[in-house]
């Protein structure tokens, strides 16, 4: 039995096209994680996914526009924000989960895929920019919360204080290779908690204000 | 006459060999840059560059064995680290000129490329490795003789201060795509600074002395 043929009864509406969207997706993860982009193949996906190659092609057409639709459902699945009532709790929880992510095994190799992809394919970039403006958003109310409690300057930037504590463990995956680890998460959490009670994510508009 | 046939009298030792590396390179980066990394071939870039295929293939062998000599050769021609006499003009200079390669067209696209390249392909893997390693090292005496200056607490690493100001920068090239500019580095060299300052960058072995 496929994915397309589900036992008599148990569909639902929306629940035929819900399995298969997480079926073809959970398989092109796996195959973005093992192999890279560079040779991602629909037919391929298809088949290992049980799911009729037609409906692979007509419902995502390439597979950048697959790997679009997989950044969107990583964003749409994405936890909510940590709140642990400090700025420095949220900040080193964020951090944590940013390196759980880039230090396991699939997670780390599919991040970079995507990120690879994204370089060269504008549908992939933008899907990613999403994602990370989804993270980015849904982390801002911790910086909010710690202005109101007066842990940080007013008009400090959530986005900045955020991009600041994820960077460093990037940088480690893309570029210098040092290893990710707690050490690592903890160091990028309080340097980025040093520059907010510095002042320095004041945004202008705010300073000048 | 193609660069395998200079000019009767003009070979000096290494000449020929070197002018034929500098061809290769600059054509390998100048598609690299243009249409990445996945399309890159031998037999392309040794027409395009003029130099016999069979001289590319002996010498480079594969085109991940090419990005990593062109990665090689980007250290080798890297700039020297600026000396400004203060560590905020040091770190300010720093993330600016990140900020100028990460924007340059041709740089931007060539540093995406072989980043993804290095996603899939541990041969290019370990040349980016040792590119930034090179670059990182190149400017640790800005921290070191900041420490001597008193500008810095005893213990700082140069590696984490160095990667701190880099990375935010390149989480915005790479997965943010927020943009880079003066005002994007500067926030990076000062964040950096507050959180030297803060003496969040002294080794565990350092502090423990």
């Amino acid at each position: 039995m496929t994915l397309e043929e589900p036992a008599p009864g148990s569909v639902r509406p929306g629940g035929r096209t819900a399995r298969i969207r997480a079926a073809v997706l959970r398989t092109a993860g796996d195959l973005l994680a093992e192999r890279g982009f560079a040779t991602l193949d629909l037919a391929e996906i298809a088949a290992a996914a049980g799911v009729g190659k037609t409906t692979v092609y007509r419902r995502w057409g390439t597979p950048a526009g697959l790997v679009a639709d997989l950044l969107d459902d990583m964003a749409e699945q994405s936890l909510p924000r940590t709140d642990t009532g400090s700025l420095r709790g949220d900040l080193t929880a964020n951090a944590r989960l940013v390196a759980k992510t880039l230090t396991d095994r699939r997670q780390s190799r599919l991040f970079a895929a995507v990120i690879a992809a994204a370089t060269g394919d504008p549908v992939t970039s933008a899907a990613l920019r999403r994602f990370y403006d989804v993270r980015l958003t849904e982390w801002a109310p911790c910086v909010e919360d710690a202005i109101a409690r007066g842990e940080a300057p007013a008009g400090t930037d959530p986005r900045a204080v955020l991009s600041a504590v994820s960077a460093p463990l990037y940088y480690r995956l893309l570029a210098s290779g040092d290893p990710i680890d707690e050490a690592a998460a903890d160091t990028a959490a309080r340097a980025a908690l040093d520059a907010v009670a510095a002042g320095t994510f004041v945004t202008r508009q705010a300073a000048d204000a």
